[in-house]
């Protein structure tokens, strides 16, 4: 299933009723398995750097076929991918938050998420890709 | 009235009817009053630089308060804003499809539109900034 | 038909053979339908600029769904596209010699090619796109 | 030896045999003794940012004269070339896997690649180069 704007949009709808349960405003994008936009809303009361963060992690989970917060872990000093953050014209971000979408094995998108920790941007992003089969 | 989520997507809706009347697949963004990005949406089929372009115009016209349709015509050859286009690191596009978004005199946002040709990016923003009010 | 490196690297020997017909060194890139480089040859002798004209060029195809001499055409002074070369960080170049290609109706890649005239450089990407379905 | 487009696909063509030895498609790119391209190849199924820091990793090791991976520990935090990383407009990458060429004391070209682990990128990156004096 390639992705398309009105699964972009169900999975945007997934994100944000998760975000409003955790009670923090965030900003939700989703990319198609090229890394191009498809959809992105900002929630009232999001920091102006999540509209940046949440694009750039959905593009950085399709170019690397990974979760951003795996491709932390191996992006720290001494690691074998530290200063992969600088790639790609700033459109790299190794926060966690962006999640790949897989169909069949192959990658047809990712959604990318931020506005709250670590923790609470991961399980958006989760809320977000469990919508895409739906 | 300032720009809500709502209101964005309300305004994205309508643009988006008229987009599907017209029959071209576009992208819609709209930005705040800071020029900064509350929502966009790209239709399938749509081109690929349409997503930068529809963020663009919407940008540009807040950061200019004007169309981007009449932005053009004072930043071609011999003009006074001739090179404008190269401001702001490749922010300001300068073809109709460009709205500011004004609430009793002062600016609270910008509607951009990329797909099709200058009309019909200009009337399908038209119609997405004709449903900020309602 | 997806692009894959066989059939860009079908259609790169195409150009090329195309290119040495002609008697002018060039560089020929492929991309796929999101924009993305699949294969690029740079022939001894070719301008340093041809690298990134090429690829650009294959990249503004895709992204505009046409010719980009076409777009050419549109983007001088007082037309409606005028000032889209600075578009994209760069990445959007209006000279002849980029193609789009299309199958069934959609868009699944482009061809660039750099280093001759715009003549010769539109010839070379038509001999390659040529043999796309071969 | 100076880098030929026959000599650069050559190496690639031994380094893509090695991939698929390993089972990890990847990208492979070969810069001559100017840090510019001569020819790239993504196979099927490659990371999108594997591009990226195939052709940076080929680059980064003529810019240096030094295998990335070896420059990646003199790049770690305290150490004498931290921060080298963001040089260069983003176009230096520090992971393992590109290597300089070398021809009679003197540095003709680079190899980079990308799509799998360190020992694996630096694996296929040494069958390529292995190839140049073929």
């Amino acid at each position: 299933m390639a992705m398309s704007l009105k699964t972009a949009l169900r999975m945007i709808s997934a994100a944000q009723n998760k975000s409003e349960e955790i009670g923090v405003p965030m900003c939700v994008a989703v990319v198609d398995g090229g890394g191009n936009l498809i959809a992105q809303h900002c929630m009232d009361g999001a920091m102006l750097i999540s509209q940046t963060l949440s694009l750039n992690k959905a593009y950085t989970s399709v170019a690397t076929t990974m979760a951003t917060g795996e491709l932390a872990k191996y992006s720290q000093p001494g690691q074998p991918f530290y200063g992969v953050h600088t790639c790609n014209f700033g459109r790299i971000t190794i926060f966690a938050g962006g999640l790949p979408v897989l169909d069949k094995g192959g990658i047809v998108g990712g959604i990318g998420v931020s506005g709250g920790s670590s923790e609470q941007d991961l399980a958006v992003a989760d809320a977000g890709r469990n919508a895409f089969g739906n």
